[in-house]
């Protein structure tokens, strides 16, 4: 558990360089993020570089004891180098150049820009591989920000033409595949496939699928081109990329497999404006973001850089690189976090396993397009409030560090959330209803788990599934034969498994299974699904709970009528008396899109025949646990009372911070031991 | 009355194409359209033909004595010809070609696919315009669909100089007639006239009505094309071509003239979704579809193909091509039917007049775009409940049969509402108000008149109007002068007119008259509007009728000022004094847009004036009679008691089909005789 | 006090002429603008020019005593023009040309479209320069309409580059002012920079900025080559142009600096349905548009023209040169006027100090993009109602006249709001939270004063201060330093200053100032702004002003923290405690987006310390001073009872118009002396 900082030298004289590093020592700052938009400053113009200054930072840096993240400076590509190759540029959906000005404005396809990528990157790795400061690297910056995974560029769709070849070896598999004989869509030959944009109406799904997974293979082959760079030239040294929330563009299993840590940029007032939560939830959250946000992605990315060998590891190795500091500029309202907010996130990354929790960024830049987005200190070199609470939680850090080795804390979760790309693809491409948002649905799931009091591992769907009590799948709408397998393994060995609706729908290739929904998954879930349908605003199905007389939810957005081959219903459609959830020895299947109590419902059952002792929490608190540490926090307005069930006699009445009085905004850490 | 089914051969393997026949057979089916979307499978490589499969397929159901129904499939040619000829593509409004991958993917106005067009229809009907299977023809596949009337094309603006040479004769009178010196838009030839497209702010009203013109008889002139061809090569036959609901971007009276049977495609529930209809009809009516829309449609294209002769059938022959079997993959949400919907809205067609009810699709797809569109039965060969209903209504048709000539009935509709295009595209041209929508005028008017039980002929404004008791022109922007005198003989003869707002506003060529309006309609109406102003929302104006205290309304999106010079108010506004509704004569005008409870007390005036006794019914219930038949539909969630008035005492207790206490969703037939 | 009208002879028959210009006469109207659109009858083919019907227009209207406004006709370039050279068309932010067919098709940077636009100017100033009736000139119409003012042309580019580099000298400079190291963005020169847009995420701030201000300095340029041409050969004459309401896309203080009378377009119902105000604001001023919405530009554009020299004239000649006379056509909903509005309107124009009212337009045209706008007449001739209420205006102004010297009234008002283009611009380049519209901010804080009875003088921030008793800078992202020293010497003196939020919070760049914000008025202020953030909807504050315990209101939208440096606190935030609005000296600082009621409150309070008397009006009710007149205006629909506190006993039972007790709709003019 350490603090880490994002740090721009060449946004700031030298002369307070020193100073700076100085001040982040003194805050209990121990790594130091530098370099990821500064190839105009190492290469002012072509061929020629300029150290010194980077030397200089480096040097002033190490002379503090802090490790420095090397990047590579692709995200920003500089403007003699798009003066030289234009058409390194991505295009975009109506056939315009995204163009200089700002950052990510370049096509991952573009194999002039490839060769830029591994100059550069071999230049800084050469320059400073082996610098005793240089602990760790980070390729790029957030790959696929503001939409920049796809491009519709002559590059990108040659390189579609040889990989849909590469897939289907000729033609006629891939019009088979696809099924093109639909509307006379059929191909004589791999180069007369497009890019499925620009149609009529909509483009086939299983050429935009196609297209996406493509687009997804590029970005793991530039990248992956870096890490072989850095790896040869900087041995040791962990290769690293920061992701972003809320973000399904590309596989981000694919390419972590070729990282060592995975990290990601937690914004969580951002983001809380900026995606799906209802006008009442934005409001509500404002100034602390919701609670199962940060933790939703923590759980994501700690399944990152895992191995998928069962007899590795369950977890990988993850940090937050950017966690967000105060207002941010980005978002549609940028609201300020509550005092305390960025102490709770901080406290709430490493509960979740966090290696480092990384500021974004040490001083806020007066100038630029993030002039508004705080850091922190102010521009003006003075502390601001996500500066003191990082330095709280520095000194909390030694503090503990002293009575424990919090490096030695494991995580051994009971409950898995299968999170799938290509599922989430193919439900994007065919949401059937306007507000079918998978990744919603992922989200709603989770938060149901948490408010229940569960940690929760969000895994691939190529994880080992041994191990895991309770296995949840809100988003399968395809299951791989190993999966399937997985999962039997895993039923057979007593786990609880949770179907969401939708699971098996599909074939690889976005089609509709031969034996029907839910294909694959059949003959374990005992169902098969004879129509679906996606509901309208105003329109809820109502729902009731076998025994459970006061059992009621409902399904809105979706609903699907079942037939039982083998299952029983759990609980019915109150309207046509047909089975909305049904079980099959321990796998349940959930035939519409819940409410948020008719999840927590469903899974507290789950639960309870997994063995895991659910317990609903308080709104608005939550707790993680790592090793024997757990942690409580309050994101509500009010004072809450917790004490862990799990905690002996002993240490019940002495958290090691905090106390079982939860403040707003407070937190609480147990020793559980 | 037959049902038919539409049938993809080319997507399942030929080893089941005989079981389909033979059940399709077994389910009361008469009809099957075919080969609609099949050029790349006729003809895999320019000029290389593949009639085998389709010879089988035809002989398949021919065997099982099925009637085909054979089409052109110009709607989507292959990639092929594509390549060959890429400005083929039609170009949208911003100047992009509207490219390969889906369907529609042609220009009306390019010479070439036209000539491809007329080759690959020769070819057709070569092949089988002989062939004792084939009954009947569909032209391409419903015309504009996903907006592709309009071309921003180099052939189009060639193809529009020239119509408007043709219109104009030289470019000072189109100067004079459209008023380009507003503005300086003075042209000084008809080369200098381009698309109105593009230009700052909104483009010339008269320019942007031409254009549509122009657009429309480019489709007539398309279709035309290759009804000569089927004439010519499978005489005898009747040519259709599928038209589409709330649609109105060409002319369909003109494109029906060349045709001998009209047909459509009927969803109502995703015409539910997504239309005009408010938030709480969209919920309200999310399983059953708004109750006038397929009526709406069915009265529309009824006329159709009728004569424009006084001593010719009102009515022209049409068919419901494609019925909405189930959920459908299009609509913004994609809602299941209640059972029962599929059989009520096969009856309510036949009870409108429809010789056949032909449903979308034998078998829902596994792949491609439409995979979550559904058919009569599942992907896996299973029968789906659309398919339950189909052979239920193919055995009630059957029983009815031996009771009576079924194909005898006729239908004699007193109520004739006027459906204009031009004058549609005038409103949507010039609004004058952000929700004042044409298209849903005419449809609230239609369903006032159906809420009172009354039967309706939707007519072009160039049919025979004798013997009609009640003529309605809710949208009768412009008046032409062969109208004026129709209405002035129908006047005459006693029949009660009804005008709606805008009546008679503009001249032919999107002006004001030189009396204002009502135009040409001045001397029947015997008002003169002074001013108009449309209504933001959250204004309304109330109305009060002359001469019934309780008796009020209100007026929503527009209202007008009138001048009364003949006319007496028959309603005013509350707030001024004003006439809401006037009288001169039989005729009515009406200056403002109705609430629903004002439309249906205005009508129910009318209708009473016009001796033919209506009577509102119970929401949600609806009656259509033809011939002796009468068909009660119920719409709605409860269960509803309706006898027919004018049912002989000695048939009331007994409906041919259903009773008179209406289950919900239910439907009731009586022979009035 | 006089009037005008708009008139286009080119639109009617000769014929007609002579009597339009007799009723002109006898409606009281002495000035005609005409022929801005009429290039192509003036120039119907390339250097062919057709004088005739011109002269003989101006001739008739010159024959009733009439005065004419005569146009340069560049809005409305002909068709010859544009085919000639099609790069004079703007481009739009996709790249594509802003086509022939309506208006406005120009790009400002265009060479060769400026020779035209002086070739034009010359010919027509020379042909009617000396003309005996023309009194007047307009330049061009409606600067910007459509969004018109950026075009990104190559020539806009060019242009670009060459004021950037008058700018900054060298490249470096730019890039250090922009601060371009950020995201690698700098540039090795000038012609690397190209125009702000394209950019994969947003665009540099100051680089959007540069770019709005070299756009609008070409507005500038454009205008000032046909005023030179005007002056030289029409001296004495002087020169307008018609501005627009709630319109900022150029700086129209550098604009109307070379001009002798600012005129605006005046269509209050348009502008309601329009902009920013609420469903319930544009539901409730439907008919009479919102009372300030006319005030507020008045008292803008009546400080164009103003000297900024403190011993000249504190206002500038303007006029309504296009006054609203019944239903427009552009508007989202085009409503009409209650009767009494036009008249209305006309008067708060005079009480604002008009020169001239003039309406747009002397008769409804029955073709083209406006058949739909209203006029004095309707398309028949007759007269409309805003003719009536026209001819009412004209004759009081005829009876007054025999009573006072109407034109030798004049304005001193002690209220000065401050208006900078360039502040806006910031605030709509950063708004940081979706809904921060710097427009609607500084509307809103007029309304307030106007609620409060006081009279405004809105001003540039270059404007004269000495001599108010308050001032106010809503919208003052940016002070310039003569800026502050102005307000620093009016603070000395003794004046009331209140500073909106954000004031100072910019450097000239668009930077963070490095004392932060409010930056140059940090001293003023006493305060420093430590923090800011954006709140959605449905997130308020509660503020209570110190010492009235009643006193509440609420911050939307907007908040700050604020360090104390000197000020106190006036109100406090109710949940943290921190201030809302301070006071050092005379001077508030105020750190929210207050509510209507909240403004109110502040603004009282300082009106009161500035000695001002301010009276909370009845709801809807407005009062304007003219030198010894008062106007009140109720805008509401009840009557209201109004006396002026300053009426001497001796006038006060006696208006010159209308009575104490007002009509809804109706006007009251006092003489107060």
């Amino acid at each position: 558990m350490q603090l880490g900082v994002c740090y721009y030298p060449e946004h700031w004289p030298p002369s307070g360089w020193a100073d700076d590093a100085q001040r982040m020592r003194a805050m209990g700052i121990s790594w130091v993020r530098i370099a990821e938009f500064a190839w105009s400053r190492i290469e002012p113009s072509p061929g020629v570089f300029d150290w010194a200054w980077l030397d200089e930072a480096i040097e002033t840096l190490h002379a503090q004891g802090l490790k420095v993240v090397m990047c590579t400076p692709t995200a920003t590509p500089p403007k003699w180098l798009v003066d030289t190759m234009p058409d390194m540029l991505a295009i975009d959906a109506h056939g315009q150049p995204r163009g200089f000005g700002s950052r990510r404005h370049y096509c991952f396809s573009h194999a002039g820009y490839r060769a830029e990528s591994r100059r550069i990157s071999r230049a800084v790795a050469e320059r400073y591989g082996q610098h005793p400061a240089v602990a760790a690297w980070q390729t790029d910056n957030e790959y696929g920000c503001h939409d920049t995974v796809l491009s519709y560029s002559a590059a990108a769709k040659a390189g579609f033409r040889r990989w849909l070849q590469a897939r289907y070896g000729d033609i006629a598999a891939l019009n088979t595949a696809w099924g093109t004989v639909f509307w006379s869509m059929e191909y004589r030959s791999f180069d007369q496939i497009d890019a499925p944009v620009g149609t009529v109406t909509e483009a086939h799904p299983a050429h935009r699928l196609d297209w996406r997974r493509f687009a997804s293979d590029e970005v793991r082959a530039f990248n992956r081109e870096q890490v072989e760079i850095l790896r040869e030239l900087s041995p040791a040294r962990p290769v690293s990329h920061n992701f972003m929330g809320f973000f399904t563009e590309f596989d981000h299993h694919d390419v972590a497999a070729d990282l060592d840590i995975a990290t990601w940029d937690s914004y969580p007032l951002g983001f809380t404006q900026n995606f799906f939560l209802s006008a009442d939830e934005k409001a509500r959250y404002a100034r602390v973001g919701h609670p199962d946000i940060p933790g939703f992605h923590h759980d994501l990315y700690r399944g990152m850089c895992a191995s998928t060998r069962a007899d590795a590891p369950a977890h990988g190795r993850w940090w937050v690189m950017e966690q967000q500091p105060g207002p941010v500029n980005w978002a549609s309202w940028n609201t300020a976090p509550h005092d305390g907010m960025v102490r709770l996130w901080s406290w709430q990354a490493f509960a979740h396993g966090a290696e480092v929790v990384s500021y974004f960024r040490w001083r806020q830049a007066p100038f630029a397009q993030e002039q508004m987005h705080t850091g922190l200190h102010r521009p003006d070199r003075s502390v601001d409030q996500g500066g003191v609470e990082a330095a709280q939680v520095g000194a909390e850090l030694q503090a503990l560090s002293t009575q424990m080795d919090l490096n030695a804390q494991g995580i051994v979760n009971r409950v898995a959330l299968v999170f799938d790309y290509d599922s989430l693809w193919m439900a994007q491409i065919q949401p059937q209803g306007a507000d079918y948002n998978p990744l919603e649905l992922q989200f709603r799931v989770y938060s149901a788990l948490r408010q229940l009091g569960l940690d929760v591992d969000i895994v691939s769907p190529n994880a080992a599934l041994a191990g895991y009590a309770l296995i949840v799948l809100p988003v399968q709408l395809h299951a791989s034969a190993a999966l399937v397998k997985a999962l039997t393994q895993a039923a057979a060995a007593g786990a609880q498994i949770v179907l969401g609706p939708r699971a098996g729908a599909k074939t690889e290739v976005l089609a509709i299974p031969e034996n029907l929904a839910p294909g694959a998954l059949s003959a374990l879930a005992g169902v098969q699904v004879l129509r679906v349908a996606s509901l309208p605003p105003g329109v809820q199905a109502v729902i009731r709970f076998e025994g459970d007389a006061g059992s009621v939810a409902t399904a809105q957005r979706w609903r699907e009528d079942l037939a039982l081959t083998g299952a029983q219903a759990e609980a019915l459609f109150d309207d046509d008396g047909r089975a909305a959830v049904t079980r099959l020895g321990s796998l349940r299947y959930v035939a519409g899109w819940l409410d948020a109590d008719g999840w927590r419902q469903l899974l507290m059952r789950a639960a309870t025949d997994a063995g895991l002792s659910p317990q609903p929490l308080p709104a608005d608190l939550r707790v993680s646990r790592i090793g024997g540490l757990l942690l409580a926090c309050n994101f509500s307005d009010r004072t809450l009372a917790y004490t862990p069930t799990s905690t002996p006699s002993s240490s019940s009445a002495a958290p090691l911070l905090g106390s079982a009085t939860l403040a707003p905004r407070g937190i609480a850490l147990w020793h559980l031991n």
